[in-house]
């Protein structure tokens, strides 16, 4: 057949299958986000639209894979857990990547109006992808209290910046205002000048969302304790 | 920083670059896309529609990154050429193979309604991607020999076989009929029986959509012109 | 300099480094070594002399590389294990693997008149080697458990084959004698047509021979148990 | 069986095959040589029999493996060549460095008391082995000239530094002198403090040692003649 004198050309394939049982995650990080969300609106320092909109992409992922058994997000990125004994494709790595981050971006558009009624999307934006093997349950916690923590880091430093700014200190300013201070230092900044109790600020800004599968089969023991999230859908 | 204990997740990330001076290939594949164009209700067996709006994903990837000198695609697949001298993402593998399924992807709920004025997206479709190294440029050429004899192999079967159900005849019997017909048999059924001079079908279903940098060098230079069905080669 | 218009030569040497955390198992086999005792003399089905040989040059490997906590050999075959905390050599593969198997190689020969005294080595032996990621100590565990089945069925195997072979039946009727047989089979042929416990045959025949390190410096200790399932946590 | 319980454990072993169509080049380093060769008194700048054992050392495995089609040595290097078409052991990476390095180092210590009837080895030395994929002719040509410009630069170097020590300066004194000088100015110093043509000492000592397969096409060809001393080309 005219097609198999090319056929060799497969056998370039190598294989990329990830290490047997081990945990695996996706990470997806949105490119060019601060340029996106300032072209599209986006309230700073959080959009609770954009979150939800996020969120709901990342449901949609879980619901397509069922071996996902729980996903974290903040900002602009979202990561996904599969067991260590997921057969998933293989375990091939961009067999894996690139099907969740597809998903996941072709939904960010489909949701979009949704969540987005009165912003025309003016372009579609696009997400990267990477899996990580993690070789024990402490690694895959330590994973999400890391992106946890950044989530957190992120948001009490943007809250006190974002405050100072509607409260008429140029940006340069603000940054120079806040820079080598403690948490304990921004906290005492938003309830002294802006009369704001950080803990009081909504769950989902302070520490991101969780989603996880009621029931994940037998995969991964009791599930993690009640996320900010609500479960993502009763198992059938 | 409560960050930094668990950075150490971190070094769980392998390097995935792709070896120097070897031409880059991903291509994307979509997935379940029979079911997809079943349910919205792609005419058979080719949808111009579709073809068009794969095209102007396609488009739209090769306008994000210039390093992307060509792209051919066909059916539900669409492959991208990044020149061996490419230092694009330090050629990490999964960077930038991601990077392409996303865009595409959510190009392609962008673009869907441009196409599809008339048929609401009933839900977010999904592509998986790969990236090969090849050597030279004669696997480069092969490769995109081998996704054209394959556009062509597919097409002609699959114009016999959606004659032979327009005629009335039974998906089985059709494929039952076409078992073990050379490509002159399949040309000659659609000549005698269908007055169809297989060569007369237009180019884009026979060969693909075949998308290249006007001018590689100018990588600034305006995005490509509307899609040139230039045919890579003939198929043998 | 001469040398820094070539040196762009060295970006082409990609990354091998090994999973962090975990075990890393490195298996030396001897290649070609049913040639190569035939040829030397060694008796069948044991060779005492070759045994004492092979976990001398182990024991040369284990003391280069204190990190090498344990070794287990059989047959023509040496495993290394290394904790999953080692950084030794970046934990890159193709450094750990080549380091061991040369020394392993190198000692072969440098031994060989201390255990052979009476044979001159007609030409130098090689070895292959691979080393191989196990995320946990259960995996370690099977895998020696694993290397040590095959010495027990192997040696239960060619004692009675040999024994056959020396009582005068031809190869290939001991061959096929054998074929089929259960362990209880054979041992109840070694008991009743040889007067040969198996049990009272050396254990370093029926098992192996194992090395550890006296004092792991805390690095192993006895095997955890398996690993409790632990549920992610509450976000603080 | 017993065995197959603990089998699963070989799903662990990952494949690391090489890309096709790359040639493959494989480079042996002599692991704390300085020290081994002081230990073994070898003479400075160069030991013609340490030269002459290495190259012996490369011959055998020429031999051994007939897809190899050449070979560059000097110091304590040794790399190898393979057809980019080669597929030895299907071009498994661990696979050909271990099996390379194994029978180097055990033909280091087979053939030391030839090459040194009056030193005896004190120990069994190690090397440690990379493989690089390169994907055209001119990067393996590329390469070598590296080595040998490598070769060339370090020998140049250590002819001064050696004739100045053995002229009573002191190594510290030697060094200090030497720091930041050309070619010319080295060629220079031999010529007019120790009347020594750079451009007539051996050409094993300036360019190395290259081995080539007499009909690189005719594999199963009787084993190489002597190792033709053919400079791979001028350092430039």
């Amino acid at each position: 057949m005219a097609n198999s004198r090319f056929q060799y050309v497969k056998k370039f394939e190598l294989s990329d299958a990830l290490l047997p049982d081990t945990y695996l995650v996706a990470r997806l990080d949105g490119h060019r986000f601060t340029k996106f969300t300032a072209e599209h609106g986006f309230t700073k320092p959080n959009d609770e639209r954009g979150l939800l909109l996020m969120a709901e992409c990342a449901r949609q992922v879980m619901s397509e894979w069922s071996d996902l058994v729980m996903a974290f997000g903040q900002s602009d990125e979202f990561s996904f857990l599969l067991p260590a004994s997921s057969p998933l494709y293989g375990r091939r790595s961009a067999k894996l990547s690139t099907s969740f981050v597809s998903l996941f971006s072709s939904s960010f558009v489909f949701f979009w109006p949704k969540h987005f009624p009165d912003t025309p999307l003016l372009y579609p934006p696009n997400f990267d992808a990477r899996i990580v093997s993690y070789p024990s349950a402490q690694h895959v916690r330590d994973y999400f209290s890391w992106r946890q923590a950044d989530c957190h880091i992120n948001n009490l430093y943007n809250t006190c910046f974002w405050a100072l700014v509607a409260d008429g200190v140029s940006k340069q300013d603000a940054q120079v205002a806040l820079k080598g201070t403690t948490s304990g230092d921004k906290n005492e900044l938003l309830f002294s000048r802006f009369d704001t109790n950080y803990n009081e600020i909504p769950q989902r800004f302070r520490k991101g969302t969780t989603l996880f599968r009621a029931r994940p089969t037998a995969v991964a023991a009791p599930p993690p304790p009640p996320p900010p999230e609500t479960p993502l859908r009763q198992p059938s």
